[in-house]
C-alpha cells in the first residue's frame, strides 16, 4: 500500500471565495505511485468546505447565494455570544457540506466529470489563508 | 492492499430521481477478496449526488421538495447566463449534498442501517444516464 | 496494510442532540499501528449524521435551528404516510448532512483544525442509542 499526503495553503476571499484544486489534485495523483485507489481532499478548520462543483463564475455566486438563504449574514446566532466572532453562519455552511470529498483513482487518472471540479471554499466572513490536505491511499 | 473498481451506468429521471445501489454494492462487495475495507460510491458529474437515505416513496418526494426550497426552480441563477442551459439549481443542490460517500466493510459486509440504502440522486433538469464508480479498498 | 475497525455506541438526544467523537477517534488513532492513512468516522442508520463542527454550546442550538428551517418539524411529510412516525424532517435532514466524514492521517496523527471537531448528530425525533463505526486504514 501507498499513502502519500500533501499539504496545500491558499488564499480564499470571504463569503464564499473558493478555488478550483482540480489541476493540483491531478498532478499529485500523475507525480505519484499509485495507479489504482483514491484521494481525500480535506480541508482543515470548521468555517471551509470541500464539496465538487462545475466551477465557472455564475455558480460561484449562486451557490453562496443558496447558502445565504440557509444560514443568513444578519441573523444573530447563539455562536456569538461564545466568541463575539459574527462568523455563526460560516460555521453552519461548512458542516452542512463538510470538510472533504474522496475521489477514486482508476488507471493512474482523477476519476472526475468534464464539468466537475473539486473546490475548496472559505465561507469565513474574512478572507482567509487555508490549509488543505490531499492525501492519495493505493497502489 | 487490493482495489477493485466497477463502473454502472444507470438510467435517472429528473429534478430528484433517484435509484438504490445498496444491492450492487453488496454484491459487489461479496464477489470481491475484500473481507476488511471500505466501499466509495460516486458519482461522475456535477448535477448528481449520492448519499444514504431509507429509501421509501414517501422521502423519494420529500428530499427533493426540501431542496427545491433551498434552490428553487423558478429562480434566474446567474449559470443560466453563462450556459443558458437552465439548470442552475441542479448544480446547487448537487454540490450540496456530495457526489460520493464512503461506507466500511467488515467481515466481508457492507456496514448499515436496516432502513439505511445508498443511493444515487439525479439533480439535472432532464432525465439522465448517469456512471457511477464503485470502489473497494481493503484487504 | 492495515485495516482497524471498532463500533461504538452512543446515546443522544433528539433533534440535533450532538456528541463530539474526537478524543474517542484520536485514541483509536493512537492504540492502533497505522501512521499514515485515513479513519472513517461512520453513522448507522438514516437520521444521523457525522460532520466537523467547532463544538461549543452556541453551534450546537444553531445548526439545528438552520436545519429546522430547511426541513421543518411541523411539515406534513409524505413519509408519514409509509409508517406514520412523524420523523420525515430527520431523514431529509441526515440525508444533506451524510453518514459520514473521511479524514487523513499523518504521522500517526488524526488531521483537523484546532476548533474542528468530528461530531454525531441524532436527528430522529426521540432520544436514540446510536451505532457508529470508526474505521482506520492505512500503515
Amino acid at each position: 500500500m501507498t499513502v502519500e499526503s500533501r499539504r496545500l495553503e491558499i488564499e480564499l476571499e470571504a463569503d464564499g471565495g473558493m478555488e478550483d484544486l482540480t489541476e493540483k489534485v491531478e498532478r499529485f495523483v500523475e507525480s505519484s505511485e499509485v495507479e489504482e485507489g483514491a484521494v481525500t481532499v480535506y480541508m482543515l478548520g470548521s468555517t471551509g468546505s470541500v464539496t465538487t462543483l462545475e466551477y465557472e463564475p455564475g455558480l460561484q455566486k449562486d451557490l453562496p447565494e443558496a447558502m445565504e438563504k440557509l444560514a443568513p449574514s444578519g441573523k444573530d446566532y447563539k455562536h456569538h455570544e461564545t466568541w463575539n466572532d459574527g462568523n455563526g453562519r460560516s460555521h453552519i455552511r461548512a458542516s452542512i457540506i463538510g470538510p472533504e470529498v474522496t475521489m477514486p483513482i482508476i488507471n493512474g487518472e482523477l476519476v472526475h466529470g468534464t464539468w466537475q471540479q473539486v473546490v475548496a471554499i472559505n465561507w469565513d466572513t474574512k478572507n482567509r489563508e487555508r490549509e488543505i490536505v490531499l492525501q492519495l491511499r493505493g497502489k
